[in-house]
């Protein structure tokens, strides 16, 4: 059954508390490649049937309304998954959102 | 900058409680085109320099020791994005994990 995976992070201006927890024990390991980290959510919806408008409009608004919190978070990605784990469709929060 | 976006998802044997309550409130919200939810992380590192094998190989290895729980999670997708946000590599676990 198709996929579809929704990418919630953490707004770009907001302080992420656990990224700078991993961040500062990057830092501690002596992995010094790294600048930022930022934690976010990744949702994974197993659809009942064909992936259409519908279902993708539906998805969008549950992104919105139900997996995120539009004051403190962005939805960055939604992307549709089939079965063999090919990306069929993605797009930005400028999209989608 | 380089971004390194590292997926963790609760290993599929597991119950994933999370997951269990936005699927039941879905369904109380009238959407039954979902047979399941999974809820799991996605961790973007920002990479200070260019992306090259070091520094993914460090990745696979902050992602396999720091960042995921070997017993209850799995690293399903290690992708790095470039500051445009175009997608150039990616894997699923097998490849990487």
């Amino acid at each position: 059954m198709p996929k579809i995976v929704v990418d919630v992070m953490p707004k770009a201006e907001l302080l992420d508390p656990q990224g700078k927890a991993v961040a500062g024990a990057l830092g501690r390991l002596g992995q010094s490649a790294f600048t930022d980290v930022r934690v976010g959510k990744r949702f994974e919806l197993t659809v009942d049937g064909p992936v259409d408008e519908t279902v993708l409009a539906s998805v969008r608004e549950i992104a919105d309304e139900l997996l995120s919190n539009q004051v403190i978070e962005d939805v960055v990605n939604i992307t549709v998954v089939d079965e063999a784990g090919a990306h069929s469709a993605s797009g930005a929060s400028g999209a989608l959102a």
